[in-house]
């Protein structure tokens, strides 16, 4: 027999798929974990969710009532579907044409396209997964999720950057974009625009409402060689504290072949359940269902109804006010926080978010703030204090992403925690000023 | 502006990844849901398991539990890790020690080498994108799970049956194989030995130990270029009505570098939850955790905290000793019903499985058993039951799948169901012969 290694020989290495090699540790992965194991730190880094405010009666309520019955309990503990249950998703319908602000019918789609997924990650993963080759090219607004950007460069996509202001991407900016891809002979690989719609992760801001119908109108016109989809990320949608209620993406999308919507319960209800559901246009419902028929065959049939039970006893609207208000309080802490432990610091600005559970600042351009930054270490080695880097939220070319900015979360703190987590991080700025 | 499209033109075609064009409907999604939406057909084809035996009074008490203090009840609410809760997986090194017979100790690995997944299939598919690129071989036994398969093909791999019998996949035909593919210059594209350890979907058939060993020695002796992994999906392992139990393949392992282990609570407790794990040779925790961090960032936290409370509260080992009575009893049914119902009918020939759900049924060569065959059609649109058809189970070339085969479940329908389906089923055999 041809075989020479003895099994006394150490074994060889393993050879991992080109996509296992493309793909890094998210970093998200890394500060979830670091918020959990080290206590003592105060996170602003996490984008866990605000303790408090976690749904424990509603939950409670809605368990009881599922397993109630024993036949009933037996439905919910049963396999489901690819798709998730039908009775959450025709659940969903009424709660998007109460977002949207027009009856069901005018939502122009039925509870077949709306995918349910293990929250709102997984959906952007499939959609991802799904239109994306190697070298194909998804344009994003600079900075944008870093979450997001982790899948594309798990699928070796091209990440190109979009200049962003205060109104978010910039469409005549996407445009100058799409011209030099195509005078490049490039147009043909581009497949998908990224937008956060409602103050994004990570500066807060939202893209303006003139801003939502351009992008559809850009991604409709440059279908040349296909049809270019907007995948709208909507997971801090109802996460509104003040300013204006703004019209989704979507919306602006009246055939519903462009936009892809995501959403989720995450932020609104419960990260721990990990219900996510997603909007598709016709042509994308058999690829996104049968890849996840692949990957896991149907998320938790328990979950989701669970959630349906919540919405149809009429307990998940007073929720969402509830977290709302906690919420807006801990912004508002945060940002007297600033105020104060900042004053006198040359150079900082940050963003007054109107939502979500994020605020974005910058520093001098000088001062680096990656986690191999002087101000990194500082912060979370003798201050004890967590943040997420600015410069993880930037596609396109490294070289040419700013890296003097940082993301703050809210989200999981308590206020006081929020104040003392703020003087730390001021105090480690002074020290490497 | 380089632009010629009218916005009143019809949009172009989506272009979808590669991978998404290798992919097709999972037949599972397919057969699942037309199981939960025609309750008027005898389903012998959906892997649901049985209503009956859904682990409903123990649900209750440790979501009681988890609920009863607010404190509690909030860290199972909120998000937890990708790799999934630290008690759990502490739990389940207790758990799969039970099952080797051995210490905790003597198991060889801690809690991080335990990833927890939505279902088993989340962990089976991860392991495949992290090893498989686009033409790379998994040796399969010959029939197999089709699921997998599926998968394997999402990926564009390819997959070479080996021969099995009675005592499962053959070793012998195993190596053949392998000399055939180093002949070849093949054997550097070879990733995965694929083995359905316990009560084989579909065939019902185990694996003997002699025979577990040797494919240890096999995968170990022929990583000439690259490990050379072995996954053993044990979904089954727990299910055992009688005959021997058996020892693991990873048991074989000693040295814990090339055996890939995965099992599920979805069979012995609840697939509503769908809570599955994996064991992990230490150099695949950073690429599964990876991959698992850029498809979801975790399954739910909750599903994870009420398994590892009915595990700690004593509530598991006396579940499955029920479900393990009730899935004999309607095991035993199903083989008196064929006994009865297929008497008289020529050339047919079934196994008797000691675990598991399926009994797997040989029909003369002639008698087609596939979707589009005159037997499907008359057994589902005349009769009105369901089958999985044998051909989906085989991997390798298309030419060469025997077609006269069929899973027959005995998983979701109740003893007086199994009869009847039975019945309808020999009827339709009778019709076509």
């Amino acid at each position: 027999m041809p075989v020479e290694t003895s099994s006394t020989n150490r074994l060889p290495e393993p050879s991992f798929s080109l996509r296992r090699r493309w793909t890094e540790k998210q970093a998200i992965s890394y500060l979830m974990q670091q918020g959990v194991e080290n206590p003592g730190v105060i996170s602003l880094a996490a984008g866990l969710v605000d303790p408090g405010s976690l749904p424990v009666e509603e939950t409670r309520q809605a368990v009881r009532e599922l397993l109630a019955d024993d036949r009933r309990a037996r439905e919910v503990l049963q396999y489901g579907t690819t798709q998730g249950a039908q009775t959450l998703r025709q659940q969903l319908l009424g709660h998007l044409a109460r977002l949207e602000g027009c009856s069901v019918e005018d939502l122009g789609i039925d509870a077949e396209q709306l995918i349910l997924t293990t929250g709102s990650q997984q959906f952007l993963s499939l959609v991802a997964d799904a239109l994306i080759d190697p070298g194909d090219i998804c344009l994003v607004a600079a900075p944008t999720y870093f979450v997001f950007l982790g899948v594309l460069n798990g699928l070796n996509a091209c990440t190109i950057a979009v200049d962003t202001d205060e109104n978010g991407m910039d469409p005549d900016a996407l445009e100058a974009q799409l011209i030099r891809l195509e005078a490049d002979g490039r147009l043909d690989r581009v497949k998908l625009i990224y937008l956060v719609s409602y103050y994004e992760n990570p500066t807060g801001l939202c893209l303006s409402a003139a801003r939502r119908e351009r992008i559809v109108e850009i991604a409709k016109r440059w279908s040349k060689f296909h049809r270019l989809y907007v995948l709208e990320d909507a997971a801090y949608r109802e996460m509104r504290y003040d300013g204006p209620v703004l019209p989704s993406v979507w919306g602006f999308d009246g055939s519903r072949e462009s936009v892809i919507l995501a959403q989720t319960f995450s932020k609104s209800f419960s990260p721990g359940l990990r219900v996510g559901y997603g909007v598709l246009p016709r042509d994308l419902i058999a690829p996104i269902c049968d890849r996840k028929g692949n990957e896991d065959f149907g998320s938790a049939n328990f979950n989701q109804h669970l959630i349906a039970t919540v919405m149809q006893r009429g307990l998940y609207a007073p929720h969402v006010e509830k977290v709302r208000d906690s919420y807006r309080n801990k912004r508002d802490c945060m940002l007297r926080a600033i105020d104060t432990h900042f004053a006198g610091i040359e150079g900082v600005t940050w963003v007054h978010p109107h939502g979500g559970l994020y605020v974005w600042m910058t520093l001098p351009d000088h001062m680096e703030t990656g986690f191999t930054s002087p101000l990194f270490r500082q912060a979370a080695n003798v201050e004890g204090v967590m943040y997420v880097p600015g410069e993880l939220c930037y596609g396109g070319e490294k070289a040419s992403r700013p890296s003097h900015q940082m993301r703050l979360s809210f989200g999981v703190e308590e206020p006081s925690k929020l104040d003392e987590g703020t003087r730390r991080l001021a105090n480690a700025v002074r020290a490497v000023v």
